[in-house]
């Protein structure tokens, strides 16, 4: 069973899961990487069995579960990092401190021109776990490319219940409601209105979202699509809502894809802890970073970051892009 | 003139340097990184024009500052993240929080088998840095191999000197001191005790310093080497303490290269901060990180780590590998 462990200095947790040292292509290298693609997809369809069974999926009339027809698939990890089994059960060992690594961790399998189906499977498992009220964070993200840490080829989404909030969600919540404190205002509003009116930013701005370069971004080309209307959820996106975003994270992509020559990169949605979702000071959003350098010895040492682009000219790149 | 800003959310500090951009191999892609290793090494005896004049260096008697002769030598980084240039100056603009780039970025020139020596190099920057009451934090660091970040193949490390204390030194020193707060004792000299009587998590043992795995660790086979002997700050080590880390540190990247297959790796120290270098709760070590597998979507949209290696089993790798 995995494990939580918590650093005794540092607020840093980590998930110690030894089974995943036995996926395909898990580490870095040719030689494994190699083997793993010439092995058959577990993702592809016609593969299904390749997998656990399905939890969720979105197919065609009349085809059965676990069988071909689907246009996106949600299964359990086979791998997972975490598991749905038994009670939380936290140990403090003196200064050391653990739980068994209690979670879900689910794949989201994509097939290619489906943007939408694929937002729609996020909210739909993000509101499915939302009810179990043993998971206080959802954390969905998406790895594209090996240097970005795909193991496997096949596109794919993975979604992770945690019993707590971790470190990045927990600053932002606390910086969003220090400036909610101060000001009476979203920090996200504030950024998006600040973003739309000086433009130097903006990668793209649609009715309902805005595709921006951050002002202090880590890493050289990331965005963040954000909705232009306050909500704090993932979930609380409408179908309307899913048809626009939909269409501003293939946009962003397309231009990334342009500018960068398809480049490996990571993305993440960040939304409200449950159980409360309208909060007033959160805002969801999605970030997507491009892995075009790695973080190295001052990153992981500071906690700060060395960005060679200006989100400026990164912005003035994006939004010139012909795509 | 690079450029700090702050996140306006999360409590993140970035560094834009738009002249880093222009550094040799600064991309990931195979191309830039072969054009880089066709030229010559600004590294290499013989090509000490290429770097900016030397403010340190271990040279042969009679020898000449930037010529041929030295073992270890230490050049301003020539493609700077920080500038030591001007005063301080934090602006406020509305919701956007930043400051010029003021700092000092140096280039540790190692040549093989000098590891005292670059050790003494580190000890003496930092005691040389510290005099200068503008810098709050000396971050000293090493990317060895190109998936580690680093962008030119000799050997060598980083010293930055940064003029407020980041976030990862500003976190060890808050868990630092509401550990000694609560106990009377400093955590890592609790944590050294701890790991030298279990011995499950320990990779050598000698004298003056041990190297172990964390209970916590990020990566897997992460290694630590704290000094046994309460220290808060790394300029504290005697001429003794140096030959015995030299010799800690190669026996513990030896034993990463066997069981590895000398895998890239970052290391950083973490020393404490300025002005005051005797702190009660504070105890310099170093960290290595191998660079196996990559920080992706799930580690930066969480801040939490997942490690599919135990550190009781690395350390039992490491422990019995023959070096």
């Amino acid at each position: 069973m995995p494990q939580f462990r918590k650093d005794p200095v540092a607020d840093r947790w980590v998930i110690i899961a030894s089974e995943r040292a036995k996926r395909p292509g898990h580490h870095r290298g040719d030689g494994d990487r190699a083997r793993a693609s010439a092995a058959p997809c577990p993702f592809c369809a016609g593969n299904e069995a390749m997998t656990p069974p399905e939890v969720w999926a979105q197919r065609e009339n009349n085809t059965l579960a676990d069988a071909p027809g689907w246009q996106v698939r949600v299964v359990p990890n086979k791998y997972p990092a975490l598991e749905n089994r038994g009670d939380w059960m936290a140990v403090k060992n003196g200064i050391y401190e653990s739980s068994n690594g209690l979670g879900v961790h689910e794949v989201i399998i994509e097939s290619p021109d489906h943007a939408i189906k694929v937002l729609r499977a996020y909210r739909e498992r993000m509101r499915a776990l939302r009810a179990d009220s043993r998971w206080r964070y959802l954390m969905l993200y998406k790895n594209q490319g090996e240097p970005a840490g795909a193991t496997l080829e096949h596109v794919h989404s993975q979604l992770v219940a945690l019993p707590s909030i971790p470190r990045e969600a927990a600053d932002e919540l606390n910086g969003t409601e220090k400036h909610y404190d101060s000001t009476g205002s979203c920090v996200y509003c504030d950024i998006v209105q600040r973003e739309v009116e000086s433009g130097e930013r903006l990668v793209s701005n649609t009715e309902r979202f805005v595709a921006l370069c951050p002002f202090a971004p880590r890493f050289g080309y990331e965005i963040w699509i954000l909705p232009k209307n306050h909500a704090a959820a993932f979930e609380q996106n409408t179908e309307e809502d899913i048809l626009a975003l939909a269409h501003a994270l293939k946009d962003s992509i397309a231009r990334l894809n342009r500018v960068l020559n398809d480049p490996p990169f990571n993305y993440f949605i960040h939304s409200a802890p449950s159980p409360e979702l309208a909060r007033p000071h959160y805002h969801w959003h999605i970030e997507i970073m491009p892995q075009l350098t790695r973080a190295a010895g001052f990153e992981w040492g500071s906690g700060m970051f060395m960005n060679s682009i200006a989100p400026e000219d990164a912005a003035r790149s994006l939004r010139n892009a012909t795509i």
